[in-house]
């Protein structure tokens, strides 16, 4: 019996845990006004070695996807996304809500935006001036919502591509933990320095509790943010709480290290799979998700003796999604490989 | 020297200039309390054999549209509009902004809906849940965007869509008059009696200076519509000069007649064109809309003559779109195609 | 049988309905690019004596004030408005609708801004950070809704204040030439030159069939407007007609006239009322609106004799609000003061 | 040192980071259908005595808040509360922003609504037809925010009012543990035997880490709320890890328990006040929140000892706000009070 819905049924980990009981400790500020929070800003500056960049604690990724592009775009404008993004597939609309403007849809491999075709909508766009909403941010999931990882110089590419028509990157990060552990890069190589302007930062998929961050490598476009934030819904009162979150994955780097797990998991599970004839892996395994063609009496032979997973109709008929996670154990895999085969 | 861009470059009818010289005859009650306004409706439900019918006069086609969904949808529900329609591709974001809600894009030769892929998208919206805005309402644009006309049988198809969906269904009827002209069929088949629930009825461009119509089929939708336009900015106080435009254009059936001759003269214009050999036109001509393939020395040099239209990108490189009005003469289009030929 | 109902009650000025039947001539380009509109810009850059002034017309003063402070502040920010002004009272939320933003009441005499009031309220704003939305702008209605008129000098005081802590200065001009009349001074000398960045100028009140505009005295603040106003709802197709009338206004004085007229009504209708012992006028009569306490059956009798006037509960039980218009006429008030005396 | 500057300042209940550690325990689904989702309905079911009761768990205050009126009016709609309430002076603009309605301020002693004038704002807005936000629901803050405490019969009172004008009642109860701690009555007393509709439930100022819900009393209000919540980024993915919070209050009554305690740290703290004769107490003490005026000096001494509490310009110079939690200690009460005499 298997857990391979999504990292987010997965617990927390034990090294937050701890965290959370050791910051609660006496009275703190509330609002962000707390010592966790500074020591934040600070770790996080080095990690990402960069002394511009402002951080600030959200709820969940949603608000930080919604709220980063907020922070990039007007009503009148559109960020450049992915059919399959999160943002414009998974929010129920909330990307609009919340920035008043419209996503503008691109294809592309395995979640990964066409760079042609980015720069084809963006031109047309334009064409339509006034009566068109203004391309003014591109958003890339890295790793995609389809377990791709962007390369470096893709990113770089797409940053070229943004700037040359004036607008921002964004890359939702919401596994950025996975991508940085599957290119075995620093992550300024994989955010700033490939061009990102914005990061939505994910702690819950990877171990948290709950806890997200909208970093900002640009301070310029932080200005306003704590305006936005709270007008949001999505400033804790008790913040040291999720700040003290994100500072323990970051200590000895456990985010890393939960993600390197969880993709090593991810590649046993494809190698068991590759085992059973009758499943069909979709696409190269570059993180934690593994997308299959399953036959249906399989799948639910699967889901009936308890393993748990869901349906991807996106992609088409008996198509399923496994994603492992930080606290996916060997003998899981073996569980469900067995179960298969 | 001919205008086709677009048939709002063309100016007002007499009997219209005429109406409201007639309708500025002392004072009247303001936001619609005035006489014009209640023969309009009487007018209306005459003209639409419908007794329940009821109508709300606003400033433009644009609002029409936004106002008529924002009467359907719920601000986490999404509307089915084809990816070229007016609503997702011209009005800078204004569908979202007013209704609250996301357009789901569905394609279609010449800009009509496919009908299985609209299905396709509410089920893989309803699989989503409360992820995914709920599909409320089908908008469909007659004719349609590429100058196409849903055959009545093809409205009542999507109405039955609509209705095993729980949806609504919407007309974008910013040239009504030149569908109904085209089938040559009572305005009730084409809207009610098909199953269309509100209708965006337009007349600026039959002929009119500014005046369309929210027109709900369904009393019972129109319930707090007032409030909804007053929010919008879209109630005139002056309503009754809006009001006796539209009562012009239904009076004698100027709205057909004027819908007639456009259709008419784009049928002449289509004619000369194909003996254009340079020139090749993308559809069939079915209303007052035609759209074209033309060399692109050949589409400078028109333009350099003081021939005045669009091209039209979104359809490919060396696309123009062509539309006659209510006042194109046929003298117009041989000066056109003299030019072409 | 008088209408003092509201100036919109009255019909259109024959210079405009000239105005509209001369501009209807040909073809025009749609969406302002035409000649109407070009010349419009250059006839308000005359009257109002700024080579930098940029006007967008919009269809009614609703939107022209929501779009003008749509364009001061961000949704997270406030505007410091009379609580009994039109944007806070009479819009069903439209301002805050189209801005995102909110309103901070402030009292004060007659509908104008108590200056002190208004400082505490932006300390007190400005003391709750980003819990607090953020003061940007104050909007004054010039005259007020209750007839006032501001002298100059109290504007540059309003406008001092406003600068003092970064806010800009909205007027609210639906009547802007009554105010212009009442004051005897030039259209510049109330505005720019007294501090206002933004104008909503009224026609429609004034003697206009519809036609309304928003003028920015600083040109940097109407940089994305064209953006704006697409995406509000209020670009029309066919602009020249909305254009056409403004120009009619402007010419020879028209707005100025028509304006003078109505005030000068106003005072021949208090003249008269003074003498009418039952009858009480609240506030000196700056500009074309008197508010009156008559007795219930009075007023009753009034009505039932047809003239029509609104009750005005937000003054108080027994209140009501006459207003008279550019072709209100000498015999009209003669008639009203006959039935009151 | 003692911090009296908001229950926010405060830690975590011992019990509750018991509960989260338990909590922690495998895999759990995400989104609210988990087992201690469940439970929690349950739980709320018997600690407010109703079968029907609906709970939603959502991130913090200001979302319930927001998120409950969004589910009870219109973007065309209004909500009657408080001029000191926390949706119109604390949220940023928040309430407007979900909601897309208007707030129609009242005032009223120490935070409560006044009855009478209530009223007279919802039939001066009815009077104002469709030109005014339609009030549609009142809202009201136990213990409000002036630490004053609703009577069961006033909210009755409140809810009868709202009745016969068609309006819901929302409570407020950011702090409602305090409330029914002081008037020592049963949950069910003070919300829905007493009218009210939709209660925010709050946890984080009673000792929670992060925990609100939003409890609908009549389920058919409920029906959308889970894509209102999704939409507004309020949807946890680990949601055990709030309803396990929300559920530890409930047991044992420790949420009554805590407030209990606050509140007696409250009386303890005004107690001591009443002795240091250069403080003047603002309001009778009723729950946890005490008004003071201390002279500058005073104040500037203590804050300069590192007491830590906010000053209060709403209400005026001088004055400031204390505020005691679940984990004031006497001590603490002594050492201030020890620093004010």
């Amino acid at each position: 019996m298997t857990f391979l819905a999504s990292d987010n049924t997965a617990g927390i980990s034990s090294e937050i845990i701890k965290a959370l009981e050791l910051a609660n400790s006496g009275y703190a500020k509330a609002y962000g006004a707390d010592e966790y929070t500074e020591r934040l800003t600070t770790r996080f500056r080095e990690v990402f070695e960069s002394n511009d960049l402002i951080v600030f604690p959200v709820f969940n990724g949603s608000a930080a996807n919604s709220l980063a592009l907020t922070s990039l775009i007007k009503p009148f404008e559109s960020v450049i996304a992915h059919t399959h993004s999160h943002i414009e597939r998974d929010e129920c609309g909330m990307t609009e809500f919340f920035t008043g403007g419209k996503i503008l849809g691109v294809s592309g491999e395995q979640g990964r935006i066409n760079l042609q075709e980015a720069e084809s909508i963006i031109q047309l766009a334009q064409h339509g001036g006034i009566h068109h909403s203004r391309p003014k941010a591109i958003s890339i999931t890295q790793p995609t919502e389809e377990g791709a990882i962007y390369k470096i110089e893709e990113i770089k590419s797409l940053s070229a591509l943004a700037k040359s028509y004036s607008l921002y990157l964004h890359m939702d990060g919401a596994r950025v933990a996975n991508a940085i552990a599957s290119l075995d890069c620093k992550p300024s190589e994989m955010t700033w320095k490939a061009g990102v302007d914005v990061l939505s930062f994910g702690g819950t998929k990877n171990g948290a509790m709950l806890a997200e961050a909208v970093i900002f490598f640009n301070p310029d476009l932080a200005k306003d943010f704590g305006y936005m934030r709270k007008r949001a819904g999505q400033l804790a009162s008790k913040q040291r709480f999720i700040s003290a979150q994100l500072l323990a994955l970051l200590e000895h780097d456990l985010w890393i290290k939960n993600a390197q797990h969880a993709n090593l998991m991810a590649q046993k599970l494809a190698q068991g799979l590759r085992k059973a004839s009758e499943i069909k892996i979709l696409f190269p395994v570059e993180a934690n998700s593994i997308f299959v063609e399953i036959p249906r009496d399989m799948a639910d032979s699967l889901l009936a003796k308890g393993h748990y997973f869901y349906s991807w109709p996106l992609l088409g008929r008996n198509i399923y999604r496994l994603v492992t996670s930080f606290n996916t154990l060997p003998e899981d895999i073996d569980c469900f490989i067995d179960s298969c085969t």
